[in-house]
């Protein structure tokens, strides 16, 4: 792939820095403020049933998330709940906004190494602010040419990205741990995309099939692109 | 200013559509949840002290308001509060995020005139997804090179927009409703602005000082800017 790549992409959760154990150990704790009420495991169904339904007006990200949170403690509880309960959920959310920006091994490595011989892109969900704000504080800012936060994650919307980049999609690589948003819909557009898991993915992210194509690669950690990309 | 201007950036909310008076309007029925607690002027300054503080770590925007609601909630009652008012702030957001987009006077009219003309873009602050699916509804979205959602409408902002925009300062021109947000930045790093008040402004994005300017024109309303920049 390195003699046609002019661009490369990253996801950023969990790619470039953790991000979904975070919300794992939030919804762990919001289980445990609920728990008189329902096993833990159908609180986390029922929170996961408001998220879904929140997408489309909401959007990705964590202040979407704490509406969810305060909606699913309301009807759980059928309102019959004392309202501390929400002001944790608030603060539980706070608490996620000011979380530490935590690099995944390898990354400020492979950044360096790739910079200056590709235009270098982050194109993530989120909150904007939220995502801006990581990305200062990862200190990487200076590696990108361009930063691009995304509504959502399907064809259309790297069609946009590959426009705006003004490069053509067999010149673009997305590399990212989501298969359904970061490999699936730019394979589909003509790009190349490589998959390095993350050990925790959100359940809205999974697909239940193997993918095959000649633009897609597998890979362990970010630093095995590097003798694809470099040597 | 015809002779320089390559680009000009248009503010969304109460420039192009109605925005300000739909959080009026819920600011009143969220107050008027809770008038056996305070007078409703006191409700509304707690619920702004809220907003102020919590701007830094939500940003602009819709769902970050609802959060500020609820946390008002909390503290105005202490705690003591039937859980069905902070469902009804829950509510009255997702009211807000179905609003229609209703156009001001002569916006498409304008769009119109000035399109093939100049490189059009949209500079505005809120949720990402919130704010493209007001453009989606306006029907807008084709008159524009750009769109550009800012975290925040300060200096270096415009300074990075410019830069991505490749024009220089002084074939920029911003129209907006705040002075605060649309006008003084864009003066201080070199660039053209025209205001354009709305009859309704958040009072965060008041200033109390007059604006004198070369680069600066005060407007009725966005059709006067077309004998300036089209005859």
């Amino acid at each position: 792939m390195k003699n046609q790549i002019t661009v490369i992409a990253f996801d950023a959760d969990d790619t470039l820095w953790v991000n979904e154990p975070y919300f794992r150990e939030t919804e762990e704790q919001f289980a445990g403020l609920l728990e008189d009420f329902m096993p833990h495991h159908s609180i986390l169904a029922e929170l996961y049933k408001t998220e879904i339904a929140n997408l489309p007006l909401y959007g990705y990200g964590i202040k979407g998330f704490v509406l969810s949170m305060i909606e699913t403690v309301l009807r759980i509880t059928e309102g019959k709940i004392d309202p501390i309960v929400i002001s944790k959920a608030i603060t539980l959310g706070q608490e996620m906004l000011n979380k530490p920006v935590v690099l995944l091994d390898g990354v400020e490595e492979v950044l360096k190494a790739l910079h200056g011989k590709y235009r270098l892109v982050i194109a993530t969900k989120g909150d904007l602010l939220d995502q801006q704000r990581k990305l200062t504080k990862s200190g990487l800012d200076h590696y990108f040419h361009h930063i691009e936060i995304m509504s959502d994650k399907q064809e259309k919307d790297y069609q946009k990205l590959i426009k705006h980049l003004d490069c053509k999609p067999e010149e673009f690589l997305m590399l990212g741990n989501s298969l359904k948003s970061d490999v699936l819909p730019v394979l589909n557009i003509g790009g190349h995309a490589v998959h390095i898991p993350f050990h925790t993915t959100w359940v809205h992210e999974h697909i239940d099939h193997t993918i095959e194509h000649e633009n897609f690669y597998q890979m362990e950690s970010l630093s095995d692109v590097l003798p694809k990309l470099t040597e």
